[in-house]
């Protein structure tokens, strides 16, 4: 038996994609998938590493010797709620794959808006051949709220797609050739903002941010008339009730959504069905679990050779 | 009355659009828009400059002293068959709006297949929340055929995007980070392709050349096991029931057209039905009609001043 400390793996993720990743993860260690139903009854005191999203409720009490936790996600503000968190280093997931993930999902949203895909699938679909006025992305202000690694990335992308780009973060962030604003600038930030892409952390300032109050106060400038409004970030940033009334009304004009207040989405939501809501289930930056394991691997190394652990969570902050 | 040239319109485009771009167009200059029914029997005999596009068939023998034939697009190979069509120089239509635009419809495409949005566009209908297993961009590897201004503009966009990328064209061109084929390297570079983007002029070479023999030789090694055709440049050159039975067979995985062998496409097309097709009306570089009409004056303005035309159309190359 190896003296190195088993991995706890405890990740609802799909089940095939987690095994695949497993297959070489975490040389010389035992790892201990909780999907697998072998283990349900196994002792796990003494363990020190959990990788969890979504874990089981009693992890904590099964595993009560944690020392460091990390997360399957770059968002945290679950497992911060998580009852019986114990009081040990939480690591984010940081990846490449998982912030170009991101910027693929925002790109690819704001064009479908851009380019009027549902318009033209409606057309495509009764078999009817006619052009429509289209703007071009320079003619789009796109403002990103939240300016950490996916937001700083997909500004870029959409710049260099053609997009105007604008950015807001609670503390002053500087991008090369980006206008950006910061804590109360807000409504300055809103004013020039066509399309809005959320990638907020979910925190007490940011819950329910994205509300009625807010869409009325962005632009209604743009080419369409009225604002798009594009989450990628978390639910329980949104108002859900908010963004169905703003869209009745015209306040916004189409929507792309792939976070809720509650995941999964109910069946009876409207969203599912409203002809200018784009909706995806929470895969806009899924992780790529080959790339977090070897992201864990890394800072166990890191732990295990005296080096400081990185991308640490702050809980104060949330995030 | 002026004593400089008119200028003749005659652009099948949308006409509300081309109204709006001629407010303030040319001035000093008669504009003699010939969708206008006032203009029907109107002598254009002595008149120097003409912008079409799928002009009517008798213009030329209405208009026999024309010194400069505008194209209204960058195709040029409709007008290279119009019956009558003059000896004079024919400028070509290049615009910084119509690459973005071009690159716009590319880059979408690319993201539409790579993140699977119809089997998303599919669950959703069915109110049926569900992950897939999702490729990267830097899982794929476009090849894009002709390497212009477009195709320069789309490789370094897909390249920011984080597709891998390759190129073809008929001579060499070089491209900083992307490894270039020409002339007979076509199987080099159709074995290296999982989504394939033409952006080819129609000549005599280009004509057909994206049929059953060629989608043979594409990579299979893709994340989608098959790979995806993608065509913004000209329908003359593909052979549409090649694309139909590859598709069928899954010889190929997918395709985006937005050009087609006959224009506007059939109403009884299979194209509008398949669940693996998006079929756009030749909109994905919609002229900017601002931008056309600048560019027309910027031209004329040259000749007159004594300076050269540019972007003129090699009638032998065909393009």
């Amino acid at each position: 038996m190896s003296d190195k400390s088993p991995v706890i793996v405890d990740l609802k993720f799909i089940p095939d994609e987690v095994d695949a990743a497993l297959i070489g993860a975490f040389p010389g260690r035992d790892i201990i998938n909780l999907a697998n139903p072998a283990h349900a009854d196994r002792d796990l005191s003494g363990i020190d590493y959990a990788v969890v999203w979504n874990p089981s409720l009693d992890l904590f009490s099964r595993a009560p010797d944690l020392k460091v936790l990390f997360s399957g996600g770059a968002g945290v503000d679950h497992i911060l709620k998580l009852p019986g968190l114990p009081d040990v280093p939480l690591v984010r997931f940081v990846d490449r794959s998982l912030t170009t993930r991101m910027s693929e999902w925002v790109v690819m949203q704001c064009l479908l808006h851009l380019r009027q895909h549902r318009a033209y699938e409606a057309r495509a679909k009764k078999h009817v051949w006619e052009d429509l006025i289209q703007p071009e992305a320079a003619d789009i202000t796109v403002g990103v709220m939240g300016l950490g690694v996916l937001g700083q990335d997909a500004i870029r992308k959409l710049s260099t797609m053609g997009f105007k780009t604008v950015g807001w973060s609670r503390s002053k962030k500087h991008i090369e050739g980006t206008e950006t604003f910061d804590g109360d600038q807000l409504d300055a930030f809103l004013a020039k903002t066509d399309f809005l892409v959320g990638l907020l952390p979910l925190t007490d300032d940011t819950r329910g941010i994205f509300n009625a109050e807010l869409f009325s106060r962005l632009s209604r400038k743009g080419a369409f008339g009225a604002p798009v409004f594009i989450n990628g970030g978390r639910g329980g940033s949104q108002v859900e009730s908010d963004i169905v009334a703003a869209l009745e009304k015209g306040v916004l004009h189409a929507a792309s959504l792939d976070v809720f207040e509650k995941e999964p989405l109910s069946k009876d939501s409207p969203f599912w069905e409203m002809d200018n809501v784009y909706v995806t289930p929470h895969v806009a930056a899924s992780s790529d679990v080959k790339a977090l394991f070897a992201h864990v691997q890394q800072q166990i190394d890191r732990l295990e050779s005296g080096q400081p652990l990185q991308h640490l969570v702050d809980r104060e902050a949330g995030y």
